[in-house]
């Protein structure tokens, strides 16, 4: 069995033309449907499709798996540490399914009425049972802005910048999927002219417009993942809203680093789009200039070209697009971070997520955050409404989009929104 | 039923006047023994004590709990989840079973066989399933040695060092039980001296000597720990050897933290020792000046009296104790820690690790590092074997131990133990 979806296929469920989820994508989520039990699943246009229902009907015995069970998970994490050669098998054959010409379910009634809901009908959970996090810090239009902003603008990249795939350890209790609201953090800041600190709600609240890949196989402690395997450790991708508190953050990071300003909320979209399903758009990244040391040499097409963009909503008001970027500007490819990461023996885990640090490109309304659209508050954005932003303000919504494009073939990540509550 | 164990009160096993373990300690653990099935421990003297043999036994049937199940889990976190009203009866229970003058197992041979092991006998697992593990950096003689040595030496402590108990989050996924070797990672450094970075084992493999506490009760998200409550939170502790690679942390820590030069490898000690076991060396700590802000204001006796020291061996070799410190230095409190940490609304669960940071104390011999005590290399330490050391070498085994002691009153951890390895 092979497990390419054909580009041609349609699938007898009606999809729009626009939709990111088309045949060709069958990405992994979980449900939950009037409070019920979760369950694991895939989607196809806005259908939402119930595997633990479609594998109670008997839809993937001709797989013939030694082990059904992660069908019924919770999570999706049994269901990936399977490994790619039975997550792919079960792709496939969700697509075989539902192609047009597949009447197998299509004339069941029955068994259609259990599989298929309405994805209005269905709350989306937390598809992963996140071990460890990782954020990394991969964009040069990033770390160069930030690096003129606070630090010296003619050598705004610091000395490692371009041999490292910098990344620090995040927060993975506080990772929570699309659609939950997220307070204003409280705490401790200092402005330049207090003497000293004060504590209080955070004054600037900042999104992050990040991707992040999810491990699908594990390695033991002492493992390095070399760099030309890195790709088969990688289960699919997620958009990421790494909320970060820019007043909490810069009191407190130096010397070890990032902590409360980042770890009160992180919010991820609710479905993992296979690194299978993106294979068609996968491009070269940046020119690496100096060389990089050989553990982190690739050859080839290791970035992705997925257009980004974030939209910012104020309460009962319309949505104004803010941003908009692309994945492909990365300087370090995901083959690159993970390889980097585990160059020292640290262990990886089925269900550990690894964000990419702010997409920012080269425009100034390319820039992945609020710190750089506004320029630290100094270029105010105007919304639709007429109001203005430096920074995220109390009822927001932020909404990040991402889907790649080629020819008739788009494959989406949906998106991720959070409202900000004021402070509690 | 009240849940103190009585100062005076003996075991009927035989305990060693020095042993870490009296009847006053009854800490928790997790054994396999000939490979079977896991189970969760108490421990006293040297006797190892299955707790879940004890159940089956019907040792725990006059607690009346509505659940039994968590003495048959292969780790401890659904046993501290329980709650300080549950965890405290059960070590209640277990000494006055063990007290000398009860008779109910001591007299029953047939269950004593399959309740008690020898020490010697049994392999100790992790305690706990780590959730997300943080780090703080809480000991003031080791942050102004460290600033002395890096940074200005005499501004050695930063800004924020007196108003915020410094912390970042480390790696869960690599923190391991002590007996696992650890091999010297290898990675990406850069001398001074060298115009750019080279790849291969790291020069300068350290330790640091950390307490770390668990978390019994967890938060939601957005929900703040109080500090006057946050001790209900602490189940126990354990000792904590934060391996460090300081030529890796070196070239990769700015901006955003340490990262592989930490995350190779971190080992605990396997038994938690209770707060409520502790109680009795609790003491004022350092005096705060400036004052703290509100949130982290606490007044009484909130650190640990917990004697403190470090040995190394060489292979073949005896040990030489290169450190003696004290847990009672550090600045910062748990439960300052923990209501700082909690501040922004970062949710915690069962099973958290938060360790302290290096614990050094005033003299030069009580630093709890080789960076602090060969000052950089340049003050080798001579060993008993006539060997010298700036930093660890391949095939040592680092020691750490810790207990309390007052009057009569002995209250331990036992030790960690780890041997390091060359690189792969």
């Amino acid at each position: 069995m092979h497990n390419y979806i054909d580009l041609n296929w349609k699938s007898w469920l009606e999809v729009d033309p626009n939709s990111d989820f088309p045949i060709q994508n069958i990405p992994f989520g979980v449900f939950t449907y009037k409070g019920k039990r979760p369950s694991i699943a895939s989607r196809i246009g806005n259908w939402v499709i119930d595997l633990s229902a479609m594998e109670r009907h008997g839809y993937f015995s001709n797989l013939e798996l030694e082990d059904y069970s992660f069908f019924h998970s919770k999570c999706l994490n049994p269901f990936i540490a399977k490994g790619k050669e039975i997550t792919n098998k079960v792709r496939y054959r969700i697509a075989e399914v539902f192609e047009q010409f597949n009447a197998e379910l299509k004339n069941n009634a029955e068994a259609r009425k259990q599989i298929l809901l309405k994805i209005e009908e269905v709350e989306m959970l937390m598809p992963v049972k996140v071990g460890d996090y990782t954020d990394f810090y991969s964009s040069i239009e990033h770390a160069t802005n930030v690096g003129k902003m606070f630090r010296d603008p003619d050598n705004a990249l610091l000395p490692n910048w371009k041999h490292i795939p910098v990344g620090y350890h995040g927060r993975s209790s506080s990772i929570v999927v699309s659609g939950t609201p997220i307070y204003r953090p409280k705490g401790q800041t200092k402005s330049d002219t207090e003497s000293s600190p004060s504590y209080g709600p955070s004054r600037l609240m900042d999104f992050e417009l990040e991707m992040a890949f999810i491990t699908g196989k594990k390695t033991k402690l002492g493992e390095q993942v070399n760099i030309d395997n890195a790709e088969e450790y990688i289960f699919g991708l997620v958009i990421f809203n790494d909320l970060s508190a820019r007043d909490i953050q810069k009191w407190e990071y130096v010397p070890l680093g990032p902590f409360l300003g980042k770890n009160f909320g992180s919010v991820i979209s609710p479905w993992i789009v296979t690194l299978e399903a993106l294979s068609p758009f996968k491009v070269e990244g940046p020119k690496q200039e100096p060389a990089v040391l050989p553990y982190l040499n690739i050859e080839g097409a290791h970035n992705l070209d997925v257009n980004l963009e974030v939209g910012l909503e104020p309460e009962n008001s319309e949505e104004t697009t803010v941003c908009q970027s692309n994945m492909k500007y990365l300087y370090w490819s995901m083959a690159q971070q993970l390889a980097h990461h585990t160059v020292n023996g640290c262990n990886i885990n089925v269900g550990d997520m690894y964000a990419s640090g702010t997409i920012s490109g080269p425009t100034e309304d390319s820039y992945g955050s609020m710190l750089e659209l506004s320029w630290k508050g100094t270029k105010p954005l105007k919304l639709k409404d007429g109001s203005e932003r430096k920074f995220i303000q109390d009822n927001d919504t932020v909404v990040m989009r991402a889907y790649a494009k080629k020819n008739n073939l788009r494959i989406g990540f949906g998106e991720v929104s959070t409202k900000i509550l004021p402070a509690k």
